[in-house]
């Protein structure tokens, strides 16, 4: 019986050495996404550029191998702001999302000099511009605009839809360029659009640009360029056997073709264009690992496999309901069993990671490997029922390496007085 | 017009001094609902005794109030242990919860001699009995028994009923005191059950104790003699106008009344009773002050108010739909303008602190104070889209004073290589 690999290294080798719960994730895999994105994107298509939302899965290494690759960064925060600058990411390839920035962030998004801001508000705009004149600054941004489109998601993940706390509807966002106009500081470069996450095909992000492009052509009539039209993410990826998402060419080539047909067919300049994938990149490259703790078998039927991590390092299925697969590592030969419940940790009836799966005969000290867990699990961690972060290791080239430390309880209480 | 004041304090000042989004609590209200909790239960009924649950809230302070006063303590990780043993907490008034111990938490605690351990399964409780030999210790253990009762709550936090993950059904519970008979390093002292949290009543509780107090005099006739019975918290609190929990006194009376009256009319001895309140000490004792960003009108009506906190440092609102009350602190003599939303800074279309609530007309830079905030906030909070944790200012007569530290940069990005 054969032991679980993933991308060449014994996974249970991982758990041994580096502890349990531990974040793995494929350097290999993100590099290989990262290009196959720019690949279907950057280098198919004239001034095209991709985005990473750092907001999916940030840490160093992420940025190293983002810079080293040549692609942009989506922050959402200071925070997020502070770790690309403490790694000397570009500022020009930086764009700053957020449906409610503090002046903190603004100003720091300013200092720093990012390439855009991705704006929610006309409220929002005229303080950037303000911020920007005292600090002689001419601030590039987008005006996100709400297409009103269902994105059939999970409702906290659906974000284009009439009445999002985000962004403008169109008739308001026309009213956001003529103020645009009328500003010396900012200078609207286009506009931003994200339809929700986790989406299957592009089927959304065609309904949205049915809404945009004639926006755009209609602004053009009043003679304001879109330079840039910024189409977000949302691309979804396979964690279970229920997702079937379309292929990314296809879903971001859909996309641009529907803009080059609209602006060819209409005479006007086709803008340049930009996606947001952090979800696509990271989700699959990642697995999370857990020791099996205490295995309880019902009388009247069920099994509960306990492990030793669960909410804090993944909040996602008490959030969303989200599903995952998973392996026994260490008896990844065998056959199922038993169905079983996996268990988390925490005192709180929610925190089940996976409310059914087929799986070997579980034991005390199992190594659990659940999977696709790149994006949104690091970067949702909490310290509930007082958790440490997991560690994470990245693998490259068949090689395992400490990529970030788990958190200790020192750190953890040392705020405390 | 008058800003509002918390237990003597312009939190407005507090905004200014420490920043937001800043966590306030009050050391006056925590200790007077300390002393409630045991002036109607540990110091009215002999041999009864409180344990606060820590996973509601856990800082160096929260330990000294608890000390100081004489409370005991639950701790459902070695984590929260960790920062008791650093506070010299007496750690015969420590119980140690969790569905799933890892060996490291059960080492922790057999080493700093924990009064007791709350069992879940029978294997955890062999295991216990065979890390206690290693020691040559004898571990003090309670039964989980999961009553099979619907508690009538958020499905995340009913833990009572059958089929949880929590506990073991009443003739799972019989076999776990046979075998704890056959074991020598485990001494079995009674039995635990938590049928929820959030109650407004105890109803749920004293269906509970139908099913647990036959049980005990089942066993009672077997020789078995229950001298604990921990009866779990879930004691109810107002967050909002729906809510209408019982007053404690009748709460916790109600349920020792309970066994009083069956243990004498069935000639057994009344175990020594335990209560473990969490939400009801902290809850109330704590707000949460915010500053405005962005206010949003859309044209087809609703407004959002965008805040620079949310899920970051609130989870609830978008794990159980749960409701909070608010207050615009720098505007509290003005009525209400309008309904609106208030918007967490998050990127996530599920960060709505609170979906609609009447307010003063809300302008950039005024000061959100969110109600009822002191349980579960700061103990869930994490760093999404890399938001800091927020300080911790603790109010005592009318004087404020920082008790844990708001997070830097540098730390969250600490483990980082």
């Amino acid at each position: 019986m054969g032991n679980f690999m993933f991308h060449g290294v014994d996974v249970t080798d991982l758990a041994r050495e580096y502890g349990t719960p531990l974040y793995v994730m494929s350097e290999d895999e993100i590099v290989r996404r990262v290009r196959e994105v720019r690949r279907c994107f950057d280098e198919r298509y004239e001034r095209c550029s991709a985005f990473f939302a750092s907001k999916s899965f940030l840490t160093k290494d992420m940025l190293r191998i983002l810079m080293r690759e040549g692609m942009g960064l989506d922050v959402v925060s200071e925070g997020e702001l502070f770790l690309a600058r403490e790694m000397g990411f570009p500022p020009e390839k930086i764009a700053f999302h957020g449906n409610s920035k503090t002046e903190r962030e603004i100003a720091s998004g300013l200092d720093y000099g990012v390439g855009k801001f991705v704006c929610d508000s006309q409220g929002e705009i005229a303080l950037i511009d303000e911020m920007a004149r005292e600090r002689g600054a001419l601030a590039s941004v987008l005006i996100r605009v709400t297409p009103g489109v269902d994105a059939h998601t999970h409702k906290y993940i659906s974000t284009g839809e009439a009445g999002s706390k985000f962004g403008l509807p169109p008739e308001a966002a026309k009213d956001a360029v003529s103020f645009c106009g009328t500003l010396r500081n900012v200078s609207l470069s286009g506009f931003h659009f994200h339809v929700g996450s986790q989406l299957m095909d592009n089927s959304s992000h065609l309904e949205a640009l049915d809404v945009l492009l004639p926006l755009i052509k209609e602004l053009d009539a009043e003679r304001f360029e879109t330079k840039i039209l910024d189409m977000g993410g949302g691309f979804g990826v396979r964690y279970t056997e229920k997702d079937s998402p379309q292929g990314i060419s296809g879903f971001i080539g859909g996309m641009v073709d529907r803009v080059e047909d609209f602006c060819r067919s209409n005479g006007i300049a086709r803008p340049s264009l930009v996606v947001e994938p952090g979800r696509w990149i990271v989700s699959d490259a990642g697995i999370t690992l857990y020791t099996v703790g205490s295995v309880k078998r019902l009388a009247g039927g069920g099994t509960y496999v306990g492990v030793d991590g669960g909410y804090p390092d993944n909040p996602r299925p008490a959030l969303y309901g989200a599903e995952y697969e998973a392996v026994l590592a260490n008896k990844a030969g065998l056959p199922p069993a038993e169905t079983v419940s996996v268990a988390g940790k925490c005192c709180e009836s929610g925190d089940i990671l996976i409310h059914s799966i087929a799986l070997p005969e579980a034991r005390r000290g199992d190594v659990l490997a659940v999977m696709c867990t790149g994006a949104y699990n690091h970067s949702m961690s909490n310290n509930y029922n007082k958790n440490p972060v997991p560690a994470v290791v990245m693998i490259k080239d068949g090689a395992p390496r400490l990529s970030v430390r788990r958190q200790t309880y020192e750190e953890m209480f040392s705020g405390n007085i």
